[in-house]
């Protein structure tokens, strides 16, 4: 598999037509996962090259597991396929944004809600979200 | 600074009311930030365990920069101070979403877009979104 280039100047890495992303020292980049509808942020999970390559490729959300160190496709047991409506990468390349639409019952959360951040900080506790 | 507690079992991470987030071997979270209003994504950075305290405790996102190993209160210089309307954390708590209402000129982005995601991957080139 091809890797991806490096952006030669901060320019071509801020406002460049060329994806060029920077994984940290474990060849991993953040992703956050978006509902292309509601706009509800459903998770935040990570990729390595070929997870985001297989997104870019198949439409569907690939990421890299750091617990059990393994590319994982989203809802490849759960059900919970992410279509991939639209891939964004940020100013300095170290963050992808995937709007996407849940398949299956439309959660993304493995303990059964819609979202992973189900929970408020408040006066110093956390608190189910309705 | 007291320190963060650490959840004693899966079921206090995940179900829990006591805020243990899992910062990483550099000491850091990643976190999201969302428009309270919109639902748009501006941004994704980093906290250290001061940050999330200071973000806790003044309601204004505090974060920390890995490029200048330094806390950073967001809008310091930018005046992009994010007024924080709510802090959520996810299933695992190793990823921290906060909604915010950013106030100077309402921008989140050094390069000059409201939202750091302002390219979309179009057919293997980025394209500067509307």
């Amino acid at each position: 598999m091809d890797e991806f280039p490096t952006a030669p100047t901060t320019h071509d890495l801020e406002r460049g037509a060329v994806l060029a992303p920077r994984f940290d020292a474990n060849g991993l980049i953040a992703a956050v996962a978006q509902h292309a509808q509601s706009g509800e942020v459903l998770m935040l999970a990570w990729m390595n090259a070929e997870a985001l390559k297989l997104t870019l490729e198949t439409g569907e959300a690939h990421y890299f597991s750091r617990s059990r160190n393994a590319l994982w496709k989203k809802g490849e047991t759960s059900g919970q396929v992410q279509k991939v409506a639209e891939v964004r990468i940020d100013c300095d390349q170290d963050a992808v944004l995937l709007k996407v639409v849940p398949q299956g019952d439309g959660g993304a959360c493995h303990v059964g809600f819609r979202s992973c951040f189900y929970r408020v900080a408040e006066d110093g506790s956390l608190v189910e979200a309705p």
